[in-house]
């Protein structure tokens, strides 16, 4: 963060330019306890032709006293946006009613601004403030917060949305590699950040960050520049791994990075919530992928080892319903053995798990789709969606707390490979279809043979 | 500009993502002669679904393929952002329906949904291509050359300024020093786009930059690295100057800064025309204010030296209008001088026209106004609007051809003084008030008493 | 750590270079298993013609190869140094006779010339590979444990430390800034580094970089780069500490910087022991004086918080002393208290022994003497060396058990006073005056004035 | 150069830690009037003991002083160095005695302590002085145009070199790529320190560095920032080329660099005369080989295009001379139309003299030798001696002035093949053996087999 003491010197030396109205606000502003009136009227103002004056320090103090402020006025100043800072309906309606008269290229104009919610332009205002882009950014996060239990701040998120897909596109962030050489204040973020699987301290940090046979990389917004907006951790392996504790102990013994053949992207993650919307993850990824192959021209293979989030609620749902389309009573049977704590340690218990599971693992990924006719399983979307392929399956992938309660243990690769991602991606996007190997579609078929069901 | 190397090898590397299809139209595009529907199919591609898997090839490769072709395919791909990538009129004319059976939330926000050209997402997606920012802005800079004979293109230059406005938001802009240790590559951007006072060569700049009593400072985008949108170049002085041969002459002897009592900002340039309609002007100088007093905290006046860039064109309307409401035949017989070549080398015609000349020009900054009851002087607008205060006129400041042409040599002294801006521009902006200094008050008098004319 | 792909590919290339007896050698070294005799033979080809065109493939292979030999290996490499690559004695009894013969310029010239020993031009060809200065460096560190077994190797440890005051010059330092936006790999070393008051951990070590009212600085090799030599701490105050832990507590309220009025160093550390004899301590703290001045202003005072590490041994020995020249039969009697533990969690035994105490505390800073006539304490002595003043003595200011083992819990305050350095450096350098407080100067009369004993 | 606002600054800071004595020095040694004994009495306060407290002050305020002193004055303390500041002969007389009573370990150190001039300590001090390493290597530059006619100064010549080959290490310099985004303040030198083809202005210099088949590589020291110590000018190309005007052409068509197959050296130059005797030029080529080799694997040759500036002048001895071995009177009158102005515009002529010319330049290369048994020719020593070969000889290669004047128009390629670089490099050093190719040396033999002569 910004010493203080500067952006206060900076913050006095401004003050200096406001009436002395704008100066009695502040105050109070400051002074620590601004009502939302307050908060209202610093909008105004910022929205004023002061504010072209004095835009500056009027939105620093907005936001300041924002941060500040207990989280009932918050919650009062995000109404007031939706309600006070929306747009003028009588205006639309004259442009509406301007517009159906003659329909052309200056009534559409009007229109369009006419149509414009007064608080997009203060949000671009607020954005003069040193910090404003992540002040914004966390005061989504908190609308979002609201969102259930006030729909009509529906209408100001989709303003936030609209805003952030502009400033945050992909053309304004920076890919940049982050290691042990990167500043701690970036570092302390991908421990709190890592979605995937946790990280235990520095330590654990370090053995993912510093190892000639691990690389991470993030985007970064220039205004932003602490806070890396997705990071994904790699590591240089000679093979496709099937499990990811091997990967994360702390005494392997690293490769040389020249010699490996495959790169493993084992963790991704999304670290603000106020971006919601406003995708990162198949820039990142390709991006990735082409970096480091012109980095390391031995490497040829590019797969992710994901979990299966789904999987496992699925599954419960399917053993609940009555009459599970591919589930047998004898399937059923078997799998009740999966309801055992630590089932996973007796080897018979395993082999025969393992024959059960995997087909019907298979057809999860293959058939079992969601309302909208896409995968059930969230890391499936998105990586089929970025036009990935379901390369394998691997039984008891992840043997953690949370793999075991999420998927069994499941484990998944997806892999990229760069001169098949646009035909995937368009099956998929246009017609479902989901790219898959060979091997993931013979095990499918093992479920259908034996159950006799026909497959979907 | 990037080492065009690597720039190919990436697009190389993503060509591989690319379908058949797209490879064959961007083989076509690069050989150098696409046509218009070559780019506009380009852009369609981009705006689909296989945009969202390979839009980093195909912005790249419209984006390169339009600065490679001719102006007229150029003209022909800028119509088509008019006629074909605008807004849909049934969708407008459904949502606007819609709008008016239920004005709501969700109607309002399906209109603004439908009411955005789809140039805007377009424009968003070109942004993906490395260098693509700066693509745009060149393009609308070519679009502005077309526009008079084009009407139709308005609405794609409205465009261009709405989204502009928001990328090249203060918040996301950069103020850094330009000095001798600047890249050359900057530097030579200084060279070309100096408005003010041309720059004769690199000496010449290095006299402006590297003094220990110069300073210059600029705005820069974090993706328009080498390019600065605007800067500002500043004397550190210790009065007032009224000429400003002294302070760019070759020989003069710099002083030490931290003894300076005043800053003069003596040349302001916009570089990018293709930004119009983005003001960053008043931010710049207001910043570099504050900046230069925490730096050199001797510093306490902060003033322009300014030409008067519309003065002598006004002066020749008002001496050739019938009935002046100021200018009696006597005054008119004095001013015939200025008509002659190098008038002011000789003493005598000097201190003549001085007299005759300062008491118009004080008029001309205080009531001459353009048909929004705004100064006729475009670079008092600017810097009056800004909340900066007239403080001084210097008759004969600027002996060189083009200040002798436009102001028949006269000069301005703006004053920026932060406890007075907000006050100033509000009673600018609102009552179109000026502020000027007593003493230029007192020289316009001087008209009014001789004239016996009422002061407006 | 640099990247070893890198390295590895830039030595492969310079393999090229070499004759197949060298790259018989290096392959030799590398395979892991150089002996001594590999090792000196290397060093006799650095310094041959062959070292002129391959000296940097060859110091690579040399500093390499030394690092993964055993100990025993590494020892008599240094053995040889000793040995084999000193002075030529008859050459330098050659040069000898030549100057006696005719002392002048050219024969001192050559005399010079002749009595340099064949490993200072050694180190400099071994500094041609990446990473050798820090190697070097690390190869004194281990001499120096070898040296009291080894005494003959005391002639190369003065080469190393003439060479190494050469190259580590005040004047090719950089003090940096230390702060939470430092890479975590330096970070990691201010950890491991920290000799005074040991930093427990990464949320430890935040609360003494991040605060607004805390810095830390240090020195910087520029081929060292990820390697503080030197560095302090610093806490922002209102007033002089008497304690540590206060500054050390997580939980504290930080102030504003710019209200600060004091700045307390209260840990420095030197961090490569193989820089012995080299000095930085003195420039660094008055560096961060100058800067700390011209960046708050409102810094007045500038004082350590100082360990007292030789006060309990000295005092140990005192009670021991048959005759004690100041300690009575009654003093002694009160200090056998600090034999206790917990001893300072009793208020009257604190009483007590704080008014016993005290007095010889001060009498031990001021007239307690080593064999060379400076103060017993080694912290007295280097700051008492750099021309700062024994400002104040702390009863019980550290209550870890380091500083109740080495100093009953005393701590002290050094004052530095850039208008007296020079002052009180002279006076200390050549008369062995000691600038002290009055104050402190008041206690230790109490001492004499009860005891009787005349002042030294 | 670094902003003297602040310098002064923290000069002032530190002029409190200085007596009175030591101010009033100051002042006198500012004031513009410093004389000799000025600078001396600083130059003895500096190694004192106060100069351990004040040293930074002392040697700024000695440098500025010398910096601004009369050429006079700096001469005399030139000399004052050579005189007062050497070895004490009694101290050396001494310590020799000691040594030759018992030479052992001990006393040769003590003989190497007494040995040592008081100026290299002084230099050290002085390089504690902002920019005191660039001031001392200016101070050497002005000391070596004095010392033919002070033959005294050798002595600290001699100390100047040693002193600089420890702080000009190889492992302390950094190569940095020089191109268009390179800040002007080191361009303008590159354009002042251009030694062999002079660089006309700003766009003959662009013209060296912008294009994409061009590359500029410089040796940088920490201390001195702005200033290479040498640089080299690549051009990336297809084949060898035998001239240097169409590399230099403004108009030239540039290549893709990912195509070139060559790099040609064109142009070396070392910029500081201060540091002669430090050589950096080999370690620069070959560095520079690597990385390119690294960046552009297609590139496989690594050659020079290089002047041959002894050629003439050795030409114009051997016409002259009575019994030359090898120019037959048929060959001298063939040779005598050399002295045309303009002789090589007639196509007759020069088919003429490319064949009188071409084995004896051969010749020049491979047998004629300097009075140390090495080539006559200056930058044939350089290249051979860092074992490159002689590939090629170009007739008029550069029909510039000085092309024409030193070389009647020739240039050489020398071939830097790593894998040969050691061997020739030591039968050069070694024997003074001549790598050339075959084809130069098949020329050589024209020039025996025509006259008769024996090759040397």
């Amino acid at each position: 963060m910004v010493r203080s003491v500067d952006a206060q010197g900076f913050l006095n030396e401004l003050m200096q330019t406001l009436t002395e109205r704008g100066r009695a606000l502040l105050r109070r502003a400051r002074s620590g306890g601004p009502d939302n009136t307050d908060l209202v009227e610093l909008a105004e103002m910022l929205l004023s032709r002061r504010g072209e004056a004095s835009g500056v320090v009027l939105a620093q103090t907005l936001l300041s006293s924002y941060a500040g402020a207990p989280v009932e006025v918050r919650l009062q100043f995000l109404k007031a946006l939706a309600e006070r800072f929306g747009t003028d309906p009588e205006a639309v309606a004259a442009a509406v009613e301007a517009y159906r008269a003659s329909p052309d290229v200056t009534t559409i104009g009007a229109l369009h601004a006419a149509i414009e919610p007064r608080r997009q332009e203060l949000f671009r205002r607020l954005n003069l403030a040193a910090g404003g882009t992540f002040a914004l950014v966390r005061m989504r996060e908190e609308l979002l917060d609201h969102l259930k239990a006030n729909p009509e701040l529906r209408a100001v998120d989709t303003d936030f949305g609209h805003l952030f897909s502009s400033w945050f596109n992909r053309g304004f962030l920076q890919m940049r590699p982050i290691g042990w050489t990167t500043p701690a204040s970036i570092l302390e973020k991908i421990i709190r950040y890592e979605a995937v699987h946790p990280i235990a301290g520095w330590n654990d940090l370090k053995s993912r960050l510093d190892p000639s046979d691990r690389r991470c990389f993030g985007f970064f917004h220039p205004q932003l520049d602490d806070e890396p907006l997705i990071f994904v951790e790699v590591a240089l392996t000679n093979d496709i791994p099937g499990a990811v504790a091997p990967l994360l102990a702390l005494d392997r013994a690293p490769i040389a990075a020249s010699t490996a053949t495959t790169a493993i992207f084992y963790s991704i993650s999304n670290t603000q919530r106020g971006l919601a919307g406003v995708s990162f993850g198949h820039f990142l990824i390709k991006q990735v992928v082409v970096d480091l192959k012109r980095d390391l021209p031995n490497l040829k293979t590019f797969v992710t080892l994901s979990p299966a989030p789904g999987f496992a609620a699925w599954l419960r749902r399917e053993r609940a319903a009555e009459g599970s389309a591919f589930l047998t009573a004898e399937t059923k049977a078997a799998l009740r053995r999966l309801d055992e704590p630590a089932w996973f340690e007796d080897a018979a218990t395993r082999a025969e798990l393992e024959e059960a599971l995997m087909p019907i693992a298979a057809h999860y990924f293959l058939h079992a789709k969601n309302e909208n006719g896409r995968p059930v399983d969230p890391v499936a979307r998105f990586h089929l969606g970025n036009g990935a392929r379901l390369e394998r399956m691997n039984f008891l992938g992840d043997l953690s707390e949370r793999g075991l309660r999420q998927a069994h243990g499941l484990m998944v690769n997806y892999l990229y490979d760069l001169s098949a991602i646009e035909k995937n991606h368009e099956a998929y996007a246009e017609a479902g279809d989901i790219a898959a190997s060979a091997s993931v579609r013979r095990i499918a078929k093992d479920l259908v043979t034996r159950d006799l069901v026909p497959s979907h």
